[in-house]
């Protein structure tokens, strides 16, 4: 076979080993022969000789990247990569916290941010007041969906352009910077054009080609992390942003999927400080999406606050017994009031301050 | 077949009921023979016309004990049960939350009580040291383990009876009440011979035997969640102990399995508000199991606090780099005072005290 | 707040039904509220008296869409929807089984077919050694990846248009039509035209956008299940493809998510039967992804063979211990013979056919 | 602290070792001290020098056990243990394959062994006629519950003692040996006074005080997997019985705890390859309980047989729409003739021998 395109990337910061372990078995032969391809890839192994066997000891840049041309090989019991395989987005190698700023927002720092808002745009009445509302009671940001994911393509399916121009309109009222989702790499241009913030939703965590576009769009990123996404991979979709030029991305935990159905997703709030122990990015929760439930929605969203996270995204409607989409785990106005109110007794207790502007 | 032994328990209480739905194609003749089958087990079916097909309720004690024998019949697409199966556990039969009390610790109402401890007992010394630190922190209540439930044969598996003793010479010393783990039926009574608490651990939430035996034991009980038991098969196990008498059980939230392998496992914190809304038993949380990581223990606790947990189980040890079991997630003294005190703060703003006597 | 759009859709043949439980204590005028709040969305609800309750029964279509308007109503315990969603891929509309043919190759029917191949395109000599290799063993389609998605933005991402050249290469020696991965909407055009079948990769399997990219480009589709998605999901998301025109979707089961960490996923062999008593879409398995190591591949074969699968995707590499991606679980062209040899002992058993050539 | 009582086991034979990987800007003294205290353990650790890092190395006996004392030591990024920890049930140390036999049943070695019967025992006549059926088909075993764990403290639990002697009258009349669950330490002997085989369900895998009474009680044992064990864990828990001196270990897989809930449970077939790879102790296959439903059982039957299965767990039940348990997922007799037939048929062709009389 001619040579080909193994790409040697420059990435010899990320942390990186692995250990290959022979059986108790292992003839000498069949060790040397192991520690020989470990060298033909570039390598250089190290043997560890123990009480009964032999392992071998291989450091460098992606030694893992060989794990799968060695484990066949006779005498090799495993070979076990160790690595945090991001860069960009660790502390290791960027120990300063990363504060992101959208409009009068921040993302970061010792402020906590709220942004609140609707699962769907549905029209000006609503949006205008729903802006009102959460900006009165201290959000520093509306959320609102103009292109939304469904599951069924029978279900609605967001406004596109008309609910983008609602988005303004509300944010034109009240000033609040906005957020709201991208589905696709060439709708990222016209999101771009009225958005503060994109938001890269679960189902498109792994969207490669979506990651990549945002990352080039010059404006800062949410990424919720995929449903059945690990920490590490999360981070690595978050590395796929940074890698294009744009440091400005806010990770958002939303709930994983579990066996259990009792709530719609499993919050999994433990993310939070095991992330800001990996990475220098911000970090904030989605109660409403990672329960479903309105009446979990408050619970969580001071436990958030208390563990660690840099703000909320929450799910708030004048009506959510009219909303098109997620009425079940919708706040009213009143209670979204309510919420802000109680995480503004919790807040200095954690040294966090709460930045909107209260006028309850 | 002679008559048999379906047993019907008095228990209309619970809440149930079942939608069997027709194909669109089933004739008059399959949807009368579904009819009269469920009439055949005891129960009145009521016929729902829709735009395109047939569906038939059913409601009643139980209904979803036919659901097997139903699905297979001629015409149904399929038939979904409705219910909440305990009762005993419920809010619904017994809106009053229930305070258990535990020498002169209390779990439930307005108090928030932390149990702190080693994983396992090792020797008088450790215990001692442990016992006088946590509750110079403010910890209610002494935790350890002499029977350890271990996934190896060849794990170290806890001190027996000897760690009964020190867990109680270490009460005599500090006034704190004691909760150990038993792993089986024969081992409750001497377990309940010294300890204040029964504690009946994860890998056994279903161990329906023990349940029982703990039901009439005469102790407080409390109850780990299985780490793949959904909330309601929780409260079922639960449901086991009060049906033999025992009405002292605390619930305890430790974590579920999930795809996830960056912490132990998946904290399910909104079970806490969940249960609540379900059942008038207290709950608490472990974020020692959960997480496995000492540093992501204390954000833990701060966040079960803020979303309306009871109280506390913490595993907290005077040399972890020393400990048989879980040092890694274990707190020093130090720490665990730490973590006191930062509960101490947030404690008024979600409506709660702090019950423990803090000499720090 | 004004008119808006919710739209109702043409489907009212797909199942729906959704039960609403009240509580035991409800009181007349709350059942009477949720009675009417059913019909003022248009629906007819029918009371269903039970010994302790009521329920409320609602058919029709989507009621599930109005579950989160009334689940939060006084009296209410909750709602639920039950509902078979997707229409165009199911059965009951569509009792005919689907027969895709790509090219010489046909997925559903008698025959059992296998695509064969490399996980990344890497050179002219190693895809032309490969299929020359499979189809002398009976493969009737090759597989290459030419775009690959990848975790971190570090790993090698394929040959793109040049590794789509290599791959119409190999086609034209050999005959075989090709499947290939289309990662984003915008490259659905380029990978078409070198293509024979596209395939939509388990990380866009919820990317809504490309499903109906694939379901305008005029080939037949391949889609993979995503690796959380449950069957019910992954039909709809095989029902966008449909909605758009193309009926030519092949399913790919590939392991899905579990806690199981020594199988790279776990493969849910379950889902072969259960589509097929669902869907008239065929139906086939990955082993290599699903299991991720090579001796695991030819047993799961042979098992999804036995239950029902309408043929295979299976990695294979001439030097696997040299391969670029995925070497841990290809197989050599040897053992792809033996496999497909074992395939043929078996088929007859199970009343398919091996429709391809075998010259070994 | 007085000494204590870490138990250095003589299992020098578990395959062990672990890599300690140290910060890019970890000192010399940090790596030094990290050495020193690997040694205080009784451990020879080797340095591992690498680009931009030093990784240790550890290997001997349970070098994981001081995992969780290295990870908070100053400049360590993590350490990764990597263990085979069982002896006695692995390939390694016991290569031949063990078989296993019951009376006239055999599981291992060319025959593929079929246990079939009811979920639950309910009366003579069922069980007889159950029996007379099965082995009609060329069933081997017979399988009923007399114990039944149930999730709910209200659902049919089984005759008990009662049951056990309908087991027994079934046995006589059939010549087939019988299987049936225990469920607690203190059953163990009276369970085993009537049965042939003692069955360790799902829910108790982990119920270590029991797997050492059925390791002590002088029959064989068939071990189910429980619905949330890794592999690993499982074959542990074959481990506390084969240590107690009971070599006659059957492993049954039955489904894992997945998030898709159209299955009762996710049939993790790879598993039998696997634990072949791993184990010299048999396995079978519980397709009904995995399933869950009826059309789905013969199928994965079929599959399991395929796969490398050494036999299965069938329930099947004579007027399975009267069962008192399990009935959805129950096989008629006459399915499960058609069943047995289809198994006859591949068995051949993957090398196999069905064992039992059929008189079809």
């Amino acid at each position: 076979m001619p040579p080909r395109c193994r790409v040697r990337r420059p990435d010899a910061a990320t942390i990186a080993a692995m250990l290959i372990l022979m059986h108790a078995h292992a003839t000498r032969a069949e060790i040397d022969d192991v520690m020989d391809h470990v060298r033909s890839h570039g390598y250089e192994p190290i043997e560890l000789p123990g009480a009964d066997r032999i392992a071998i000891g291989v450091l460098g840049s992606h030694p893992a990247s060989i794990r799968d041309n060695v484990v066949g090989l006779p005498g090799v019991v495993d070979a076990i990569p160790v690595s945090k395989p991001y860069k960009m987005v660790g502390l290791e190698w960027h120990p300063a916290r990363s504060v992101v700023r959208v409009g009068s927002a921040e993302f970061g720092g010792a402020g906590f941010a709220v942004a609140a808002g609707p699962c769907a745009i549905e029209s000006s009445a609503q949006m205008v007041a729903t802006a009102r509302g959460v900006r009165a009671s201290g959000a520093t940001m509306l959320r609102g969906g103009a292109y939304k994911p469904r599951t069924s393509p029978y279900s609605f399916r967001g406004l596109g352009v008309a609910g983008l121009e609602l988005l303004a309109e509300a944010r034109a009222e009240t000033g609040l910077p906005v957020v709201t989702e991208v589905l696709t790499p060439s709708e990222v241009e016209v999101v771009a054009q009225w958005a503060d913030m994109l938001q890269v939703g679960t189902r498109n965590a792994q969207n490669f080609a979506l990651l990549e576009a945002v990352g080039q769009a010059g404006k800062p990123v949410l990424l919720k992390r995929g449903m059945s996404n690990t920490v590490e991979e999360w981070l690595l979709s978050a590395e796929y942003v940074l890698s294009q030029g744009n440091p400005d991305v806010v990770l958002c935990e939303r709930g994983i999927r579990s066996f259990e159905t009792a709530t719609r997703n499993t919050l999994d709030l433990s993310a939070v400080p095991l992330v800001r122990s990996l990475s220098h990015l911000p970090i904030v929760v989605d109660p409403s999406h990672a329960t479903g439930h309105r009446h979990l929605v408050a619970p969580m969203a001071l436990a958030a606050l208390a563990c660690g996270a840099d703000g909320l995204l929450i799910e708030v409607h004048p009506q959510p017994d009219e909303a098109l989409s997620d009425g079940a785990q919708s706040l009213t106005l009143e209670q979204f009031g309510t919420l802000m109110a109680e995480l503004r007794r919790i807040a200095p207790a954690v040294g966090r301050e709460m930045v909107g502007v209260s006028v309850g």
